[in-house]
């Protein structure tokens, strides 16, 4: 028996339409280094179609990629709406890409135009002649002042290219799972991988951005969005704000904190997204230069754990919630959300908070032990994190990636724990848990652990192979300077700490614990310095 | 180009999954003559399955339909859940449709098996006879005392039916936008007409419900379910409930004032939904019995124009936010819901809370006049109001209603208004709007105008043909008792109240408008009379 209901395609044209009309006094507000500047949403929209009818001029038709080399501003916000809106396809590209992973992504997804920002210029150029489907580069504003075009590359100036063209567009009908705009991982190891959002993935991501038991983003609110455009699409933001009817404050290069503080005065918003690393560089700034940002009601973060010393920081002296969730690239992110249950309050109240957050309806998830077998979801049980639902990846643009599926769910990569009303606790990544004698060892909570000691200044925790348990812990340990610790000091120290079984036999004491490019503890060079011998091990 | 998303149908089954397991601490509670009746959804999710067993024994397969015929309670939420999750169609039947119709319905759905409230087995029994495709009753509760069953018609007590059945059930996937349960406008002229929800258009819906420019419905919510769950799915409440981890309050048949409010001393929702009429009553009866209602943050109020009054009565009187929306069996119900812009405030902000509010993303609007030209959102241009969108209705169930339709929108039958910032305003139903001269006089406003004179206890306006300007306005007047004013009186005072060319000069002094049975002025009747010549008319 069918239905009787509407065939309404869910569509990136249709919050445009919506959010330009209805929303047309709502604004996006970008900054820069002489104050804000301000376009309002009804603007946005005639820009918009204004856009479409210039890249119609540049030959994009179908599902062609038009890709963002760019800061989060008022233009690339027109790119997020209109290229999608017009059936072709959006692609981010990720400024922060090494050269060489920037020509692949770029030559991968065969972009045929780049849309760029003056200031970033210097970090396209060099790998521009490389980059073999690109036929246009557009840059912002309004001048092409600083790039030189390659053979078989047009450059144009943004404003000169949409001025004059009609401000009406006859947005085609789409396919809801069609392409809309596609993002690449950007994975420490192999090449990143790109995930191609759908329309429909999108706007019901939208739709859970403006729930109340996800960010709950309101009409009139004013989003500072700082989480980059380019990483895994703002985490939604500037779809749902156009959905919604809510501002948009976009910081464009100036994410540094005394801007942020500055832009945080000046426009006041009452909603922002970012990675706690922002959050902790503003909060330490407003230590010396005291600033009421209380502005905003509620901050949104994820990308990595919270520390708890953050969010209470931000409660206590800025009045600000922070509000933890958890996702990632291939679940458009919007994975968890830690709003804690109405009726908790106290310790408990904050245990919810800290974690990951609980799952909406929208997204399903399972924790898979090492066997392949589910495991309950009871608070206590280890496993591998999976996920399925509307707006999570089922495969990668263009690359054979069964490994990271199982039977129709993503394997996150992520291990942790789930309670049975639905909160998720991770704990580490399935790479760097410890197999041992069947049961898993978090490497993040011995470190933790170890770092707890007075006299460790760091210490990163790696599985090596073992005869009889598969796989033990080893530290790899840094002492403070000066300090006579020893590591039977900090071994009887974990005692009370750790399960006895869990407790760490081998030890390497290390002037540096090795890092990644990113600041994070390199584990892979722990794990191929000890197979090398390169580590000086004590067992305890 | 495909995107990467995974094919995840929107399903009944996967709120039912959810709202069970997530959220299994929240509870549904039903008012009984002897207090509170708790089930938690934990519970629900056990009896949904068992239920589900119990009905493939009674040869529920396939699309069959089961029909409910149900006070707002626990087992109609069952049955809500368990229907549509097993791929068989739920139909709400309304009980207070006349004979005549409900034979019409139940057999016009074909129904299989009705479950039906031992309370209102007096008003079905009946009928029963003449329903000719239902093989099966299932009488809520412990017993079918009460209940003989016609010859081929087999009768179930619900719990002995469910008892012993497995606990879990194999739910299967089912596509998206095949049909999930039925319901039929309970039209004044002609049979009754029905509507197809989807699983998408449920889930879509619900998840509106949850959205800050819609209901906002909130995890831990306690939400009283007035509006019953035979008019337009209850609202989509019991649906969002599950969906947001929110608890529902059912008042089964208890539905007038006295235990309507001791339900809420007892049980202190937080959040409601009903007609206009439900909170007239309770307001009232709260005068003569004080009590403290405010628990609820916030009343939904639809199915027709909300008195200014009382909305400022529940805020001044009760600290109850009154939000007011519109919506019809068709939309699901959920249209436009009366958020003002979060700048507005005073007279302003009243003037966008008094209206039928704001339509969201998912529900496009636009107003058409009587040549079939769609007409401005400027505030001012009146036009039918027609709608689009993934949980609107394009046709009626095994019916030909071409006319309901234009070019793929719903023609609701309101006329109004609508903002440039999407807000509407209703004036009247198209068929009582009175076309003179081709301009649009809204009978709503010209009877709100008359009934302002002192004299006027009642009056009503009909459109009657004119040769010079197509329809003129007839005023049909009831004046209060001892009144010596005359119809002149009232036209001169509504002299700088109404347009001149809206002035009528057709009156008609009457004892009494003629009702329709639920209490609307019955314009059909007064337009007969005039024709026949039953009324006695003064030309000014």
């Amino acid at each position: 028996m069918l239905s009787t209901m509407q065939d309404a395609p869910l569509s990136i044209a249709h919050l445009l339409r919506h959010g330009s009309t209805v929303h047309g006094d709502a604004e996006v507000v970008t900054w820069t280094d002489s104050g804000p500047r301000r376009v309002s949403y009804a603007q946005v929209g005639r820009r918009c179609a204004a856009l479409a009818h210039a890249l119609r001029g540049l030959g994009v038709t179908g599902d062609e990629r038009v890709a963002t080399f760019m800061w989060n501003n008022s233009e690339h916000l027109e790119a997020y709406l209109t290229v999608p809106s017009m059936g072709a396809v959006l692609h981010t590209l990720n400024i922060r890409l090494f050269p060489e992973q920037l020509v692949h992504v770029a030559n991968h997804a065969e972009d045929h135009v780049i849309i760029v920002d003056p200031s970033l210029i210097p970090l396209l150029a060099p790998q521009l002649p490389q980059l073999t489907t690109v036929k246009h580069v557009i840059v912002t504003g309004p001048s092409t002042a600083g790039l030189e075009a390659p053979a078989g590359v047009q450059v144009h100036a943004y404003e000169a290219l949409i001025t004059d063209q009609p401000e009406e567009f006859d947005w085609p009908e789409v396919d809801e799972h069609s392409a809309a705009a596609m993002c690449y991982t950007s994975g420490t190891t192999g090449d990143p991988k790109g995930v191609v959002y759908s329309h429909r993935s999108i706007y019901l991501h939208s739709m859970q951005v403006c729930m109340s038991d996800g960010p709950n983003l309101r009409q009139g609110d004013r989003a500072l969005a700082v989480v980059p455009q380019f990483h895994a699409m703002s985490w939604g933001l500037p779809y749902a704000a156009f959905m919604i009817g809510a501002s948009l404050l976009m910081p464009d290069r100036f994410l540094q904190p005394a801007p942020l503080a500055e832009f945080i005065a000046a426009e006041r918003p009452t909603f922002a997204a970012a990675v706690p690393t922002i959050w902790q560089g503003l909060h330490l700034y407003l230590e010396q230069h005291p600033q009421d940002i209380s502005s905003m009601r509620e901050v949104l973060i994820g990308g990595a754990a919270v520390p708890p010393a953050l969010m209470h920081a931000f409660e206590d002296e800025h009045n600000v919630s922070v509000l933890h969730a958890w996702g990632m690239t291939e679940t458009s992110p919007l994975g968890s959300v830690a709003r804690p249950p109405l009726d908790a309050t106290g310790e408990e109240m904050w245990k919810y908070r800290y974690s990951q957050g609980r799952f909406p309806a929208s997204v399903q998830a399972r924790l898979v032990d090492d066997e392949g077998k589910v495991v309950p979801n009871d608070g206590a049980s280890i496993g591998e994190l999976q996920v399925r639902g509307p707006w999570i990846t089922a495969s990668y643009y263009g690359v054979d990636a069964a490994d990271k599926f199982d039977d129709g769910w993503l394997r996150t990569g992520d291990v942790g724990t789930i309670t049975s009303d639905g909160y998720l606790a991770l704990s580490d990544r399935t790479k760097d848990i410890i197999k041992s004698g069947g049961e898993w060892i978090s490497s993040v909570d011995l470190e933790n652990a170890v770092m707890g000691h007075p006299a460790v200044a760091e210490a990163a925790v790696v599985g090596v192979p073992d005869e009889k348990w598969d796989e033990r812990p080893l530290v790899a340990v840094v002492f403070r300077e000066g300090s006579d610790a020893t590591v039977a000091d900090v071994q009887a120290f974990l005692a009370d700490k750790v399960a006895k079984w869990q407790l760490p036999e081998n030890w390497a004491v290390v002037q540096e614990v090795p890092k990644t490019s990113v600041g994070k503890f390199d584990k892979k060079r722990i794990r191929s310095d000890y197979h090398d011998g390169a580590l000086s091990v004590t067992r305890l």
